[in-house]
């Protein structure tokens, strides 16, 4: 099934910049990026628990935001894409929101 | 039916911030913010016809990307939330991503 992972995390500390690269590699280990905060990641329910289990374990409840949207099994039929491909390292370029 | 819009505008030119504003005011004429760069909109097809066009006219399809994912009628049970709110402005933290 496909899951549609979306994140906010501040990254003003070292600390928010450590947690948003964890959760981008977490996210990769399972998916791939479609924009800076947006992953794709096609799993089976077990896989799913373990993703976001680990998303949970990283990120910071009070500061962070973090979104699963479960779009089945025919979830890419669900999709539409226009214009620029996503930068691989978002903290690259932190004025890209 | 629900449908979800996900953005990557660059903000480092004034031009890239108006183009985030106005994106950002049209999907709230049609439905709320959940993360910094991402819309809940419930709309009908004529009226999700309207809100892409729009988007469409507004983004820069070199510096931006824009993505659409048709959650369907019961669009709202097939997400789960964890953590922060949204900021109301992105721009006013822009090293959230």
């Amino acid at each position: 099934m496909l899951i549609l992972v979306t994140y906010d995390v501040s990254v003003i500390t070292s600390d928010g910049r450590r947690r948003l690269r964890n959760i981008a590699k977490t996210c990769l280990d399972y998916g791939i990026r479609v924009q800076n905060s947006v992953f794709e990641c096609e799993v089976d329910p077990a896989q799913f628990v373990v993703l976001k289990s680990t998303l949970l374990d990283i990120y910071n409840s009070e500061e962070d935001s973090l979104r699963f949207y479960m779009l089945g099994k025919h979830g890419k039929q669900k999709v539409d894409h226009f214009g620029a491909k996503p930068v691989d390292d978002p903290l690259r370029d932190p004025l890209i929101i």
